[in-house]
């Protein structure tokens, strides 16, 4: 297991600068005075794919060599991982394979093919999509790209919070939503690198915390059915992630759904921006720990804007 | 009828400064790509108050004398116009006070009372809501601040495209709404005398589209009953906005509602903003009118995003 660098971060971030957006970060007055923390959303909801693993993508797909990139890249990850690849990959013009379960929503498979991925179908079972997965990848010899246990994605993922300590000086933490653990697993690269004093804090639904329980078990445990409205942060640890997690998070903070979706209504409400369930799972928890975060400069990352306006929680009764 | 000039446009930008934002200016691959222009989204749904009037309103409210200032001051908008004086009239310490129709949604009131705002209900009639004004100015002493049709707030709107043409090199055209006139005679102001080559064009709703046929017409005409999702654009223009736009104005296009809807839940999916349906009817005049505006690099006004989010239009059917 090859564990990302400094390094490797810095490397990514002059890789993949022309490809992706250095986003802005906005402050909010009514949010400071609610939660008593003084607050700098890191807003990769504005990212290219409306997502920050454009960063990770970009980086795994600019690094290859042209032999290999001319064979593509795959993936089977049907959400914000299969848009980002299509994206980079498209960048750069080389083929994305992306497999997704013939059951998969209209909408996902029209969002892949706006990014110009290439779909192959597979049955909606583990074993139907691996069996699939290997045929693409025999007959292609596209490179996998997985979504987050990739050093080269994490090395990617690791230039969000390299720009947020650019951005913002004197920061006490940063906050960001945890799901596999990319995104975590690039700011504990960056952050205990370059800024080490920052404490670093994920957050994650009550109802997909296998993260939070893994933490405390000093082991990865993996939910069976995990089950929430941030449905990005449902898939589990692995073990690069997991050992950035468990040497450079300070804590992991849940929370209800309830608290999810009134935290996201009330970005939406008073930021004016559009951003997904998993984005403010981060407000919530601060909302639900005041004293934890009370006086603190804290930098939290919005990690993605992906979210069907048709279908929006907070009108589901 | 005082006409503001550049000095006073120019005054109000010193004294509203540290009160208003700076608002970023955004930009879309896939919409220029849509469009065939390139187009600069000045989004003022991220000023205070969420909408652009907090200039013109912190303009009339910071220009007081100590003397009038502490007698407050005083509307009957219940809209935007009301949330903008009473967030103004809050940072300066005085009272706001708001006339509203008893039977204005609960929202409504909340949001100005969130704001500072004194509401005194009259009820939902013109000689009522006059009579109760009139009622309220006697016993405060207040100085009223009409929405639009003063050349205090036009002044004040009129930095808003001051910061585009500080912030974007090179524009041929701006385009903003049209109701009343406010935002198109600040910009009509500012551009006709420091960028006079830039076009000004006014965006409207099919449905109200009174601005348009006295453009034609040469004179005022107002609208019988104008009904339109875009509920900020209802309002009549008035002799000081009509100097602006008879003088200044290249063009008034106009649009359905389901293209101004459209064009809104675009702008949300593509640029992860939320903003408000008066916004959204520019776009949807561009991507109309696509020959005027190709190879062109056009300011866009985002003008605000005070939306009720638990009615967004592509959701009633």
């Amino acid at each position: 297991m090859y564990i990302p660098t400094l390094d490797d971060m810095l490397a990514a971030h002059e890789r993949i600068k022309p490809y992706v957006h250095r986003t802005p970060v906005l402050t909010s007055t009514f949010l400071d005075e609610l939660t008593g923390a003084k607050l700098f959303f890191k807003c990769e909801n504005f990212q290219k794919a409306g997502v920050f693993k454009a960063r990770g993508a970009s980086n795994a797909v600019f690094g290859l060599t042209d032999a290999m990139a001319s064979k593509g890249v795959a993936t089977h990850s049907s959400g914000n991982h299969a848009l980002s690849l299509s994206y980079a990959a498209g960048r750069r013009g080389i083929p994305c394979h992306v497999v997704m379960p013939r059951t998969a929503p209209q909408a996902k498979k029209d969002a892949v093919i706006g990014y110009g991925g290439i779909i192959t179908e597979c049955e909606p079972s583990t074993s139907s999509r691996e069996a699939v997965f290997a045929k693409v990848q025999a007959a292609t010899g596209a490179e996998f790209v997985h979504p987050y246990n990739d050093p080269r994605v994490i090395a990617g993922q690791g230039t969000c919070s390299r720009e947020l300590i650019e951005q913002v000086e004197g920061l006490d933490a940063v906050i960001a939503p945890i799901g596999g653990g990319g995104m975590i697993s690039g700011t504990c690269l960056t952050l205990s690198n370059l800024a080490p004093d920052v404490k670093i804090y994920a957050a994650e639904p009550d109802q997909a915390d296998d993260a939070a329980r893994s933490f405390r078990a000093g082991h990865i445990i993996a939910d069976d059915a995990p089950d929430t409205v941030a449905d990005g942060l449902k898939v589990p640890l692995k073990e690069l992630t997991w050992h950035f997690v468990s040497n450079h998070v300070t804590d992991i903070l849940t929370c209800s759904e309830q608290e999810i979706i009134d935290a996201m209504k009330l970005i939406w409400k008073r930021m004016k921006i559009v951003m997904e369930p998993s984005s403010a799972v981060p407000l919530a928890t601060i909302l639900k720990n005041k004293d934890t975060f009370a006086g603190k400069r804290v930098g939290v990352i919005i990690t993605g804007g992906n979210v069907d306006l048709d279908l929006l929680p907070w009108l589901n009764t």
